[in-house]
């Protein structure tokens, strides 16, 4: 039965993401995506891990896209993986014994707009010893608030959970995903938050259906909001701002997402795992925005999450 | 003897930091260093440390300039304070206890120009319980190699040690500087190098007197290249290739740094602490510089330090 999930999930990861390249490319015209295929066999290529922890062998496929009108920079991967976790992996992972196998889709996009949110979604099995299970999620960072946006993106999650709401609990989610998305040191959220989940193991396929269900909505949560602002008129103003929020991206992923720090601290594929980084990020001294002004309006929903 | 060493550290510190800012004032007139001084009571203002650890109090001067001719951004920092370490400090310290003091001068200079080396310097003196010591260094980040800047940056810094050799081997602060400033996911050093030491305790105050020659070589070290090199032409693909140097420059300080991950994971004064990131950073997918390019000279440096 674990064998069969990892398989199928493994399918429909691969599947989902030749679909989003596909709506993404005919959605911004203006370039291709470039397609990496990669192979990877021990550490041939790679830096060892420099904590060690873990040694993966396995293979994906890398797609980017960079400089399009719609979309400067994004990335969409699929990858299913395998390796030995030491004693010293740096990750706690339910299951025993030192043999492990993952496969996961993920997607960060970063438009170029920025009227238009800033969108990554990740989903995954892993398996160690005889245990399974599914984990990821999905979530919207939009530089400015408009709660139409926020509040079509979340209802498209919503739906998908309320579809599947005997492994989903839509609330628990939406909750799991602002505290997963949490800057402490700036005492904010990344954005408006989403779905977030790990662990999930219903070991009957129901959870498989969830995340397939998670997975195919994405497309519906997220492309009309860039159709809608994609032209939105925009200035120098708002270019800073995006900047500048770009760089809260890069904090969080690089301070504190376990994704993140864990595949670059036991040598998972750089260019891989650094997708999720923006093409350009900015840093000002000590720059709060204006009391009342669009953009004071998104950080005071990222101080204090609300329910959409 | 140690409250002594401790006061007069602090003393030095202090003047050095107004002394460089000066300096580098008078250097780039088109700007005005802006100067906070801060002080921080308990929590007040600030969000508590999400990992616990220590909780801090005491006050400081954070000078800041951004938009110059020279500097695009440049900060120059003084510090002093003292607090309680925790059970779960996510720090090994040496001493016993749980109070403990600091003083440090801190500077990160990204200049505009991309033949102009982005330049760190650091030195403090910690105490806790009866124990004292110095720590810190300066490197030198280059977006292009240029063998005479190195070699007089290095020149400087070995005539200090040199100078202080009872406490200070030039041979091993500078290796100790290659180890520290690596980033192991990329197998690349972060610069050049320079020096670095920690835990320096001569317990009679020459520690002190090498850490003040070493602070105050700081301009001699690094004005000269500024001079030369801030009116060289450069175009887009200078600028380009600082904007993706400038973020691995933020890759290593979030995810490598002690001193910026401690800071900020005990709930440091934030803008304090990232006075270290660029105005500026760019990530691109798999951009690896032309064999033979001058942009690969720079790597084939930081894959492989050098004696200077």
């Amino acid at each position: 039965m674990t064998v069969d999930l990892f398989e199928r999930a493994a399918t429909g990861f691969r599947d989902l993401a030749d679909a989003i390249v596909a709506a993404l490319e005919a959605a911004d015209p203006t370039v291709r995506f470039r397609r990496d295929d990669w192979r990877r066999d021990g550490l041939g290529g790679h830096p060892p891990g420099p904590s060690g922890g873990a040694s993966l062998t396995g293979f994906g496929t890398t797609c980017i896209v960079e400089g399009g009108a719609l979309l400067e920079r994004g990335g969409v991967g699929f990858s299913q993986v395998g390796g030995h976790l030491s004693a010293d992996a740096p990750v706690a992972m339910p299951g025993e014994g030192d043999r492990f196998r993952a496969t996961g889709v993920s997607l960060v996009l970063h438009p170029r707009n920025p009227y238009v949110p800033i969108v990554h979604m990740n989903y995954r099995r892993i398996e160690r010893g005889g245990r399974g299970w599914f984990g990821g999620g999905a979530d919207l960072t939009p530089c400015y608030l408009n709660d139409d946006d926020a509040r079509h993106f979340h209802g498209v999650l919503r739906a998908v959970c309320e579809g599947h709401a005997d492994v989903a609990c839509h609330t628990d989610l939406k909750r799991a995903c602002d505290d997963y998305f949490h800057l402490p040191h700036r005492d904010e959220r990344r954005g408006v938050g989403g779905i977030f989940f790990d662990h999930l193991d219903s070991g009957d396929g129901r959870d498989l259906a969830f995340v397939r269900a998670a997975g195919a909505a994405f497309l519906e949560s997220w492309l009309p909001l860039a159709s809608q602002h994609r032209d939105d008129p925009y200035g120098e103003r708002e270019r800073d701002w995006q900047g500048m929020r770009r760089g809260r991206y890069v904090e969080f992923n690089l301070l504190w997402d376990r994704g993140t720090t864990f595949g670059l601290k036991t040598g998972g594929r750089i260019e891989s795992i650094l997708l999720s980084m923006p093409p350009e990020a900015s840093w000002r001294y000590d720059r709060s925005p204006e009391e009342g002004s669009p953009e004071a309006a998104l950080v005071d929903v990222l101080r204090t999450p609300r329910s959409w």
